[in-house]
């Protein structure tokens, strides 16, 4: 078995990255799934096992070595972006009322809405902690402390993404750049953050932190526009969601905003009656992906992800050796998607 | 005006505690009332300010000075306990539908669940970003991340708690020590951790680093049954929440376990029906207090907070001073409660 499958073991449908994501995999099963009648423990087991892609973590791992830096012990470190990331969609997915998350009841839907709010707060906590109680040999107090730092700052502009993403729902004249704004906040900055706290941990120079930073944002952004085009793709079972999620619950996705853009005036109506809910689920969907299509909003939207991409490679200029597998990732990234 | 009442100011009935607060007060007003349209400041400063007691980051900065340690510009990192304190605050009242808070909405209420949920987050990691942001002369890196340990553990067991008060929710069985644990994860850690922070900020030795700690717990529970018992006092418009909500909500507070336990049949059933809501709320409370003052249980309940309050002060003893503003603080908590 390689590592990726490995890795994408147990979740049909996971994509695995390249990079070792198995020394991850195995402190997250090993710290979480202790036999333990905890219920904020096993509640948050059950939100982060079984693992997905692991994705943040593995960036932090990977930028860490690209600075050459790779302390032992760094993996239950790393995981601290995980935690959050998880956090997050808890509670995003009660914001949203998505039921259903990896293809499974979202954790609000299998546990209750107070005890998803609870556990989700309780894993946002337990990314400080992950970041604070081990030791690694070669690991300053100064670098962790910076680590928490941009951990920290990072979460917030989460948090304003998600505020953001709430006021442009339902909002088809948002412009691009408003969009690109919010990407940027819900999803770039907690990949800027991984790398960033990765080449921290790993002792790299300011400039190779802030160089792994820019990769880590260009990344993340078009990780998020590949995340909405996956919603016009027939494999939606990939993210475990179903596909219409976004245009029911409103959200202004890049594909949708460009194809507005670049509609005649009846399909504009259209995409407005959808965005509105005026149209049923089961209508709405097909018309809103023929618009996309026949706009050329897709293949925009893939070139900007695909442009985005370019942009997180060059920063990898000047790494050691041009970050290889972080170029690997980005590559994956491209062909792949999530 | 004496700094008490400076600090009490704006909020009728608002006490006061012993210990300097006014520099916490201009410094959280500095903070969080610049003119800023970022909606989760906007909102974040609504649950912030007019402020609350601010007794957690007083305990933070008191203790420093207890150990000899008195920073500059410690009271930006003392701050970081009230941020978590007001985030879990902002998501228990989404939890028990609690509407007001401190005589006014909820955040909840007066910006919806949505942007609740994620200002609550917001504070959440604005407390980890409070104690990294800033360098304090005099204070480690090794001092600071310890400080973020203290503070994401005690975050943890806070949310341990919160599910464990959940479980307990309309048992009138539960013991008096699953009370007093719960009261400890619930209220008693993070007071614990507020003391902790300040001897480790402030330069501490690790035998009054834990001595604090002590203070902090036993305080924190004291609070938290003076907090009970002012469900039982006619002013209950000090703590800002009807008088009814702990019974309304089935809350097991140590009053009514008390009575519970003395309690003749007729009364307990009594009890029993006022907690699973069969009495209406007009008739449930006043037969809740009498039968809480009948038994005794009121009078066992305060002898119970009067002897943790003993007890957090015989902690202080190693203390040079003996901490006297930290006893001045606990002696006014047993005189005045909240």
């Amino acid at each position: 078995m390689t590592a990726t499958e490995e890795h994408s073991r147990g979740r049909p449908g996971t994509l695995a990255f390249p990079g070792d994501g198995r020394p991850l995999l195995s402190d997250l099963r090993r710290i979480w799934t202790a036999g333990d009648d905890d219920p904020l423990r096993r509640i948050a087991a059950y939100a982060l096992l079984p693992a997905g892609k692991l994705l943040r973590p593995l960036l932090v791992l990977e930028s860490a070595k690209s600075v050459g830096g790779s302390p032992d012990d760094l993996g239950e470190l790393a995981l601290a972006v995980e935690y959050l990331h998880v956090a997050t969609l808890i509670h995003d997915d009660i914001i949203d009322e998505d039921d259903i998350r990896r293809g499974r009841p979202a954790v609000h839907a299998a546990f209750g809405t107070p005890d998803a709010i609870v556990t989700g707060d309780g894993l946002l906590l337990q990314a400080f902690a992950a970041l604070t109680r081990v030791s690694p040999a070669g690991v300053t107090d100064t670098a962790l402390r910076s680590a928490v730092a941009v951990l920290a700052d990072a979460g917030i502009d989460l948090c304003r993404g998600q505020l953001r993403e709430a006021e442009l729902t339902g909002d088809l004249h948002c412009s691009t750049e408003q969009y690109l704004t919010m990407a940027r906040l819900k999803t770039g900055v907690l990949f800027e953050a991984s790398c960033r706290i990765g080449a921290i941990l790993g002792g790299g120079p300011p400039a190779w932190v802030d160089a792994l930073g820019t990769f880590g944002v260009h990344l993340g952004v078009a990780f998020q526009i590949r995340d909405d085009l996956l919603g016009f793709d027939d494999n939606a079972e990939l993210v475990g969601k179903p596909n219409e999620s976004d245009v029911a619950n409103r959200r202004p996705t890049l594909p949708m905003l460009l194809a507005y853009q670049s509609a005649g005036a009846d399909d504009r109506d259209l995409l407005e009656r959808a965005f509105r809910g005026e149209l049923s689920g089961v209508r709405a969907f097909p018309e809103v992906r023929r618009i996309v299509e026949e706009t050329g909003a897709r293949a925009a939207a893939e070139w900007h992800a695909a442009d985005l991409i370019d942009r997180a490679k060059r920063a990898l200029a000047p790494l050691p050796g041009n970050g290889a597998v972080l170029t690997a990732i980005a590559d994956y990234a491209r062909e792949r998607g999530h």
